[in-house]
């Protein structure tokens, strides 16, 4: 009932995050609609240029098309911090918050020996040599995942052996957040990990 | 922040239906880590494979790579009806329900001159060439929108041209559904359009 050809776009869809067998089956008669042949054909192509062309910054592992990436190219930011991250997303999350002018360093994943993921493919080899630059101060931003946690523990201790400073990124309550609407677990956490007012503080 | 082959995968990938900017980015760092670069580039090969070799079904204008599809090349189906649906999702929707065993004939969208689809878009002159064949009875299985019902009601104004028996598909109630969570419009539509039961009638 469905031609071989658009079958096997269905199935290479799939592939997508997030997206299952009805979804795909949506986007393929999408892409297949006459109307829309031009963009899927660049599509097809910007797909087949970005993957034979992309590749990991040899400073940061983030996605680029040259030697280094435009962050690590930017003479600009601050050379003596170092922002490590679980992806190139998170990256972007910090960029766009513009609350960070240091620089990155992408793990791509998190440590996960039953997935194959240890030090050698997050890189760990790479940032050491990394820290051997101007950093001074190291801040660890995995996820708050249990692996993400482990992750940043690991960090920690490797960081240890070094003379620079090792910081993890606050979790608690989001800004203009409402306490009621808020997981138990975050909740639980911000509490614990509650700060004292300071005499000069006014920031509450 | 991001190389410039990446950005133009994402605002390529923003013409798959439901991906906004936040999905698409996601979707192109997926398909750009190196353990999928394999099938990236099979979705990629696919995409430009499919589009350039899919086309309409000559009878029904379901897509094919072929001149007919396999639907219209089978001879065991009843060459006595023949159901019109919007697109060939619906087919797939029909097809799954098993339920039907006539032909299908693919509009791919609804009446609606102000997008520029009229008779010609939906190709109703390959409809009336259809119609000359063995068909007896016509079923419209277009979607209870109000352009899909504009759409049933002109179709069945061309079919009443022909000597050629016309239906449309029942709404109403879905078969295990809950009266309480029903919006109101089909609930109204389930009591306007009640049957009577005959004496011999049996399935309440």
């Amino acid at each position: 009932m469905i031609s071989q050809l658009t079958q096997r776009l269905i199935d290479a869809l799939r592939l997508l995050p997030g997206v299952g067998e009805k979804t795909a089956q949506r986007m393929a008669f999408q892409l297949l609609a006459p109307d829309n042949h031009s963009r899927a054909l660049t599509l097809a192509q910007s797909l087949k240029h970005a993957i034979e062309e992309v590749r990991l910054c040899e400073q940061c592992r983030n996605y680029t098309d040259r030697t280094h990436c435009e962050l690590c190219e930017n003479q600009q930011r601050d050379p003596h911090l170092l922002c490590i991250v679980e992806s190139p997303i998170d990256v972007m999350a910090f960029e766009n918050s513009a609350s960070y002018r240091g620089y990155y360093f992408v793990l791509h994943g998190r440590l996960s020996p039953l997935d194959g993921l240890g030090p050698q493919q997050l890189g760990i080899p790479q940032l050491m040599t990394r820290l051997s630059t101007d950093i001074t101060e190291v801040i660890i931003a995995t996820s708050s995942t249990a692996e993400g946690r482990a992750t940043a523990h690991y960090l920690q201790q490797q960081l240890q052996k070094t003379s620079i400073r090792c910081s993890r990124i606050a979790f608690g309550v989001p800004m203009g957040g409402e306490l009621e609407y808020l997981d138990s677990g975050t909740l639980a956490h911000a509490l614990q990990s509650r700060t004292l007012f300071s005499a000069s503080d006014s920031n509450s």
